[in-house]
């Protein structure tokens, strides 16, 4: 391993750029070259690159979104762009590869790897929706901008006596919702994970409404329905009358947090340190406060991982 | 005048808490007593309200939202209603008020002041349209939240060379819009007060887009369009893909900036002032750089004022 | 356990307020009734104190500081001052307690609970220094603020080819300075945990200048020195210029990030949990990411555990 | 007028990036070409300089700190030094300069006005200390971090019934401690235009004691003296124990308010219009609400504005 390539891929996330940064440095740390390759897969397939010295990534680790660009590749998922691809890592002598991104990104990097090109991935979406690391990076600092707005919002809920249904990413996966909803102190949350039920919502508010509680914040996660379904829903069901903010993009960038950026470094580091072991097909991530690497394919099986003490406690503590 | 009311009126906005603050404080410092009416108009009517002292309005200078919330009244659109109002003035010994609103609060003022209990409007609205006053509370707030979310759409339009619509409030004033648009560095603005053309749009897009721009911001004022119908348009006339994002209500919350507290605080006093001297039907505001009232009926006229050198402005920089 | 108590100790620090509301409400949740003591073990001994509800809580989620105050009390060290506070809990039918801050806080409680009144310590502080828990309460938001400060010095050292030395929190535990060092992209990094080698850090300034690098970050905690006194090692050992930035209080103030208020939550609703059992001498925290309780006894050992990965980690992605 | 250079020079301030960006697109818009000068003066000297084209600038707006970096300049004080500076504006061909800084950055290019290469002022200073004009780039932002920091700081100020000095920049100018002491509620404000009076400080303090107040936020700016100068008189005086908070560097960093960037992009696009008349030794402001252009020489006499008024609210308003 003389010379690596890194390249992120899928939705960008706040902590790629901390994530490039640190592949960057430790590799040139452990004497290695680093190639970087703009827009994903693209850029790979098209020879879009180029070799990344110490100074090329300063003063990007509080930045949010991804210098290297990212792309949604089609062309990637087909034999023929694969095989460009694998032409350009022999072009450009490029050993192996660490893909920031999220599950997506990693199922390509596995014929890579299959075709004497190691790859090693690094989790990078909101979503915190990657099996085998109990965070993602963004996830912290997607976090803290959901609250932002919630607070924000609950200013208007209060001054107004007002029910809002806000609408935070997650198609698959209810983390964002969850947590954000905990943090911001939401007196519902409905997420992917938990079948809700709308009579049980209704009663909640209204035993809310009956105990003097005249303003509620409802989190709902977009891979359960949008904001303006489920107020339509309580509308139907209940007359209750709501407004609907819908986050959107927002909640994908931003000067990455302290613990992103944290996160980002060791698993930067990590990767590089898996790469110079010869290891491709594995991911790395963080499991009970260790920053570990696994195999890969467990990345790609479902979740069964759900904190449902977490959703009891929201629940618990939005009496 | 020995005892004045205080309400909030209409849609809540940053720095209304420091204005009632101001309002007291001063009012107290003035020898007079303070009474908080509680949701507005029809708090008033229904007779909800507080004496307040000094500690009531400690540590609320930098809070968003209303701590005297805020409703919409149609009773007190109502000759009946007014007259409740009245003798609820009455039966509380309030000589006269201050009105912390928009200018629909205004207008419920003037029936008031008629009838012998003089009120003062304090602007409170993120939006920048009441005429007579360079800038109204909340609108300095409303726009550094709006760029603080311009610049993290940002960070994935630029990862991503994709084009944003950006639908901000204002439905007759732009001047959210504008300001947030230049501001963030916007590559195109629509507003209320300029007629769009949408083959200019497009002719900017793609001029931009040739000179090797890949990513664009476009602001959309509410008062226009929705976002997703601009979006829609766009895709119309020349195929053009773009992702929408709706900021909506976190536009209206958030502990107010720096300047939106001075202004409250300036306006707050101002204000009691103006009561003190027995003139009612009034409004307090700034122009040209000067903290000034006046005859609260030229806050209903149409306001001509717009800046049409900012908004070519915005134009020549975001080439 | 019919009734608890709970009170903050020590500095304050952003999520007790988190934590205050998680008690009261999950007490309320599971039948207790809540008392709040105001300024720690001194309102103890004064009986200053009342019955908290639901509302009481409220809105208090995302403020910093301690709703419930706190305080210094040399009185409590004596017997005398014990013995009133736990005359004050049996005068109040208090059963039990839960203890939000340091280890200085905890010491006292241990007392209570040999007395018969359990109590249940929460670790509420920024300097993360608490041993049997991986997170403090306050150490995220901490975290979180010195970045920010970081980054905006960082803006001012780029402009002007300076070098900043930044003084931070952290007498004994180098925890903040060590991660807002990693995560603000530090140069180099003092901390408690590792003599330091002025020749060393010389050598790596001046290497840094050869490469080109015109400006510098160094993080001092303040249990090695204080930043002028480092800038005036400096000085004198290589003649090198430095300006020196002392954070101060601001790094205890603020409104909580996602992950200190989802903590104060799990911790709160944990504490009452153990109460519940009768227990007492027991401090709650977080281990490998799964919220635990362990006897009080172990917090007052010396914290062994230094992460020098971590600190590995931050000189070589500083290079 | 074919070729315009532009400089930031004196201390830092955000907006800087924002006027850069101004200028070079509104001189590319009105068909001149643009130069960047980097280190200021002494770049000037130096020749260290390139073109800026559109793209350049880009991305820059929402940045802090200077893109064209600033230094100081003994150099060009002697005429020796500004004889090369004229040297270099003939080599590159330079016609006129835009000048970003303070009022000594404009004294120096006073003499390059008087040499045949007109030079236009952009205040760009924190301190807002340029007479001319109401305010310069840089005071909104730094007036937003020092607000930031007094509602950090008041969150321990009150948790621990603490009074707390709050140093802020401001040799000359008390501009920044006297807006941010009101809008943030601070209780006393010490500046260089008010003398102040020991006496009437503690009476205020302890007669906010005697009413039941017991934390409180004294603002002095460092013109006067430093915060623990000020902390050591009060205890000397009437032995009242105060804890103190040196703002320091963070006040020059950050990204720049929507105001700032409003402003910079104003000021930017008028100081070009000005090079386009041919006239050198003018400087930009905003005077009453409306952009202007002046006699640079202004800039240089006395500022004998002071807000009075605005100091005297600050009284009432913190009774």
């Amino acid at each position: 391993m003389k010379r690596i390539g890194v390249l992120t891929s899928g939705g960008d996330a706040p902590g790629m750029n901390a994530a490039i940064r640190a592949v960057v440095r430790k590799a040139i740390y452990e004497g290695l070259e680093v190639v970087g390759i703009y827009h994903g897969y693209q850029g790979l397939i098209e020879g879009n690159m180029e070799e990344l010295d110490l100074g090329s990534v300063g003063d990007i680790i509080q930045r949010g979104g991804t210098k290297l660009l990212s792309a949604r590749c089609p062309e990637f998922r087909t034999i023929e762009g694969q095989q460009k691809a694998i032409e350009q890592l022999r072009a450009n002598q490029i050993d192996g590869l660490v893909i920031i991104g999220g599950d997506g990104s990693y199922r390509g990097s596995m014929t890579l790897t299959k075709n004497g090109f190691p790859c090693v991935g690094i989790p990078g979406t909101i979503d915190n929706d990657i099996p085998g690391t109990d965070y993602t990076l963004g996830f912290d600092t997607a976090l803290n901008t959901v609250i932002d707005c919630i607070d924000k919002i609950r200013d208007t809920a209060t001054s107004h006596d007002r029910t809002f249904i806000i609408e935070v990413m997650g198609r698959d996966a209810g983390d964002l919702a969850l947590w954000a909803g905990l943090a911001g102190g939401a007196e519902t949350i409905i997420i992917p994970e938990v079948d809700y039920n709308i009579e049980e919502v209704v009663e909640r508010l209204k035993s809310g409404t009956a105990r003097g509680k005249k303003h509620s914040i409802i989190i709902v996660a977009e891979g359960v329905m949008s904001g303006s379904e489920f107020a339509a829903k309580l509308m139907e069901h209940a007359s209750i009358e709501t407004r609907v903010s819908v986050l959107g993009h927002i909640q994908r960038g931003g000067s990455p947090t302290g613990r992103d950026r944290v996160l980002a470094s060791m698993f930067g580091a990590r990767a590089v340190e898996v790469l110079l072991t010869g290891q491709g097909g594995r991911a790395v991530g963080i499991q009970n406060h260790q920053v570990v690497d696994y195999d890969m394919n467990e990345a790609f099986e479902k979740n069964e991982v759900f904190d449902s003490i977490m959703y009891q406690l929201s629940k618990e503590l939005s009496i």
